[in-house]
């Protein structure tokens, strides 16, 4: 269980949710749970409890079919069997289990910032209507934003987050090391980075593009490219966004 | 005289500083300004104040020269002259005035968004060391984040920029294109997008990278390359991203 399923357990705990039981393979973190959450605990897979209505897998991707395999061999009924991913299909639990769906809160989760669960996204899905309307029901217990994504709709969704979280956090390191390198503090960039983001939480983003390549500045793009001469990668990726920025329409 | 212009003109007057006048060859907007902040403004440069220590040229990168030639043949005396542009040599100016230099506020300005001149970076530079000096005391009086940014590191801070503002608002873009061409509302990204900028607030964004080239998870990349291949040009986007973080330390 790593930072996604951190912060599920607290919001349950915060709305007063039942929670029977967590598990952790890590008997620190157990323990911890236990002691913060109130919550019974374990790091001991035989002793889980076997008769929960819903299990929430919030292991990384490559152990939802392995953890999920594990826990079928524990128990007895049919339970409702969810995973936490965006990336992962809906399938990966079919075979395993008879009823299955995803639980897939959409934003960045970090150990030491907290989530508003107030604006994020919980977008469910599972393999009956029934359980379509449990978890939307569960999800609107813990949030205000809740969505009926389908599967290709959630490996869509997975990719335009790697667009605006990866690659974006990669060109604000792109940014830093460019400065840091010139003895300049990145704090300098911070306001235009946040600024940036703020922006686009009220326009489209198509709206409000600028910059040298979509004014067709080439004196400066020129400037620009001489400065990352040093740097053929960024200097190669500065030109792939400005082919496509210069004829933007 | 455009958003930066405006914002700066509110600014000084915010914080009860002495402006003579204010000129644009925008008669509407003149009439806007004598009336919101109460300077005395002219749309006509032959009415303009000539006795002026400062002038602050507001204007597009490429009207600086023409309209810092335009303001020699009025004046007689040897005012200081700035503009205000992060991508525009300083010496742009030289051979004009006697006494120039650059007044960069490092931000993107939207007419209708408020800027937190608080923590706005306001970069400062001439060309001597008294010029830098008033330039910087007349930021203090707008701002906390004065720092005296030299040519060469005002033209890096500037491609910075273009990685941190103009290629991350490009990023969100392809986003919601990629989205609501399945009828998902951009709305879904937006608290990601967000959080990915306020994460990198506090934290070097080296430090926070994630994403499934970072974690080499293949499978999943192979899954998003399929659904990009009806976007050619977001898919060598994607790859060329990929290439970097796939072997980034």
């Amino acid at each position: 269980m790593g930072n996604v399923g951190s912060h599920l357990a607290r919001r349950f705990s915060a709305c007063n949710l039942p929670i029977t039981q967590i598990y952790s393979r890590d008997q620190e973190k157990v323990e911890h749970y236990a002691k913060e959450l109130d919550y019974p605990s374990t790091s001991d897979f035989s002793q889980i409890d076997t008769t929960a209505d819903l299990y929430i897998l919030a292991v990384r991707d490559d152990s939802i079919v392995k953890v999920a395999e594990q826990l079928k061999t524990f128990v007895n009924h049919e339970p409702l069997v969810v995973h936490i991913s965006g990336s992962t299909p809906i399938t990966s639990l079919e075979g395993i289990f008879k009823h299955y769906g995803v639980f897939y809160p959409l934003q960045t989760f970090s150990e030491d910032r907290p989530v508003d669960f107030t604006t994020l996204p919980l977008c469910v899905d599972a393999n009956s209507e029934e359980h379509i309307a449990t978890l939307k029901e569960l999800a609107s217990q813990i949030g205000e934003k809740v969505y009926h994504i389908d599967n290709r709709q959630r490996s869509i969704l997975h990719v335009a987050a790697v667009f605006s979280n990866n690659f974006t956090n990669y060109l604000y390191t792109i940014a830093e090391s460019i400065v840091e390198k010139e003895n300049i503090p990145f704090e300098l960039l911070r306001p235009l980075i946040l600024e940036t983001a703020l922006k686009v939480q009220a326009h489209s983003p198509s709206k409000v593009q600028t910059g040298p390549a979509i004014r067709k500045d080439d004196q400066t793009i020129e400037r620009h490219l001489e400065y990352l001469a040093e740097y053929p990668d960024f200097s190669e990726l500065y030109q792939e966004f400005n082919k496509y920025l210069y004829y933007l329409k």
